[in-house]
């Protein structure tokens, strides 16, 4: 049998095909020409293209060690796929880009795309087109598309003063599934699992379309209300009694020593969903108030103080 | 003055707002969100977006002792650029995924940026989105959108027997620039330059939305053309004595005793347009005539011959 088959023993183009081979073929309705041609046409109803891009870099998102290549291309299409949900859109489809070392297992290739595909499922989509190189290290950037149809986007620009803010989703997972990852740990597994790959709750999301603003939590709740904050133009007070912190984590902050209640304010890459509703009773069953917006500087306040940092920042700086 | 400033002196949120200052906004036409938001908001007149997506990987696409950053980003931007053209769309807005090492100069990521929005401007369209992310070498993944509006879609795979094959652009001039920067040369400038950066005819892509198929070379002219074959079920015949040689790419190839017809024939990354169409009268001034379609087997013949190689595959198999 030899030894496990690389990129390079079969090439782009065999690569590229076997690749497809495992993909979900979109549906008629949502693309008209997928992967094989020069560019790929996705439906916008609505006349209007909504489109992000998020890109992984070995080493930084993700360990060889640490996740599986199927999570690794769930990960990338969560993260995408939330972004187009914040919009107030639906998604269509998603591009990939992968930078690869030429000694990367077919196998590892084939489960990343699997880990892509299954949760493009998840909302109905497919995989409609990429690009493969040769690099370094693996480097896996996903585009996804969606569209509006007659829906009005949900900037974050929207909040007003008076509105009610809430969340929905799993938040502190990621950044106690990190610890404990980097601690050697394996368990619990939910912990850890959250941080490997990320369970945005698209759903919930779908049911607030009414929202007057909305963000994905990538770089932490504190520093994502912020952004709401500074592009509404008001100030945003959290309420920390209002959140609750779940068994798991209590369990591991207890272990470590560590108050869960800073995974919940300031980890990232939970990508739970923030919003602001014009008031309580709009807020929709199963996204949790944990405060509001009202007159004052664009800042963050919680329980009353003024935060300045907590968030993630790709250079430390 | 100290040593230069790195990306990781300025962190990731000062980085992009730097980047942000340098890109020209997008119309309002076309753009109704754009840089700062979950996602972008696109046009997509028609009701359908175009996508496609390329990745740069450093000490593959480029070098950086040989191509400056900005040359580096007008590349990534024209080839994805060429890409929607090469549907006969018209491109509406790009996206661009960075991952860059913790030392990489502030002022290199501001000159690449400078040349994505260089490129883009050249068709109208701006940066609108991205993403940064911190890695061990400089990977760059740019995504093009476009919209059709009351166009139709040129495909790969409406060539019909009888078909007129011609080109549009530059052809060869990449891999003969490669050649010479390799042997550490720097001139002819037209060939050197046109390694580091493509020069897509964009404009004679505009004139030929009555083709019956078309693909941009990235991998080679016959590579290419028999992607065009293979989708179409045709077989394409090129004609070398109807190909004239450039006096440039002749004074290289008698350098380096190398014929130029195979740097015209096999080289990629020109991002020149091949297409066909119906008759020999609707080939558009400026397009080359260098072949037709015929019934037979899905493949290319050169001068008669079968040609069963001749493009780039990145893993090399």
């Amino acid at each position: 049998m030899g030894a496990e088959q690389t990129v390079s023993d079969i090439g782009e183009f065999a690569l590229i095909n076997a690749i497809s081979a495992r993909l979900t073929p979109p549906s008629a309705e949502n693309t008209s020409v997928g992967i094989g041609d020069d560019s790929a046409i996705i439906s916008a109803r609505g006349g209007q293209a909504v489109a992000c891009v998020d890109m992984l870099a070995q080493g930084v998102h993700f360990r060889l060690d640490w996740s599986s290549a199927n999570d690794v291309g769930r990960k990338a299409a969560a993260q995408n796929l939330a972004d187009i949900y914040a919009m107030g859109a639906k998604p269509t489809a998603l591009l990939v880009a992968l930078a690869l070392p030429a000694d990367t297992p077919v196998s590892w290739v084939l489960e990343l795309a699997d880990g892509l595909n299954e949760e493009a499922q998840k909302v109905g989509v497919s995989v409609v087109g990429g690009d493969i190189v040769r690099a370094d290290a693996i480097t896996i950037s996903v585009t996804a598309l969606g569209e509006l149809g007659d829906r009005t986007p949900i900037l974050r620009s929207g909040a007003r003063s008076g509105d009610i803010l809430a969340v929905a989703g799993k938040l502190g997972y990621s950044a106690a599934g990190l610890l404990l990852l980097s601690r050697g740990f394996r368990s619990p597994r939910a912990v850890v699992n959250a941080h490997r790959v990320p369970e945005p709750a698209y759903d919930l999301a779908e049911q607030a379309l009414h929202a007057t603003a909305m963000i994905d939590i990538s770089d932490g709740l504190v520093s994502d209300v912020r952004h709401i904050a500074k592009a509404s133009g008001v100030q945003a007070r959290i309420e920390t009694d209002r959140i609750q912190i779940p068994a798991d984590l209590q369990e591991v902050g207890g272990a470590f020593n560590e108050d869960p209640l800073q995974w919940i304010l300031t980890g990232g890459e939970d990508h739970a969903f923030v919003a602001t509703f014009s008031d309580a009773l709009s807020v929709p069953k199963s996204w949790n108030i944990i405060g509001h917006m009202e007159e004052g500087p664009a800042q963050v306040l919680v329980d009353g103080l003024l935060t300045e940092s907590g968030g993630w920042d790709h250079f430390g700086a």
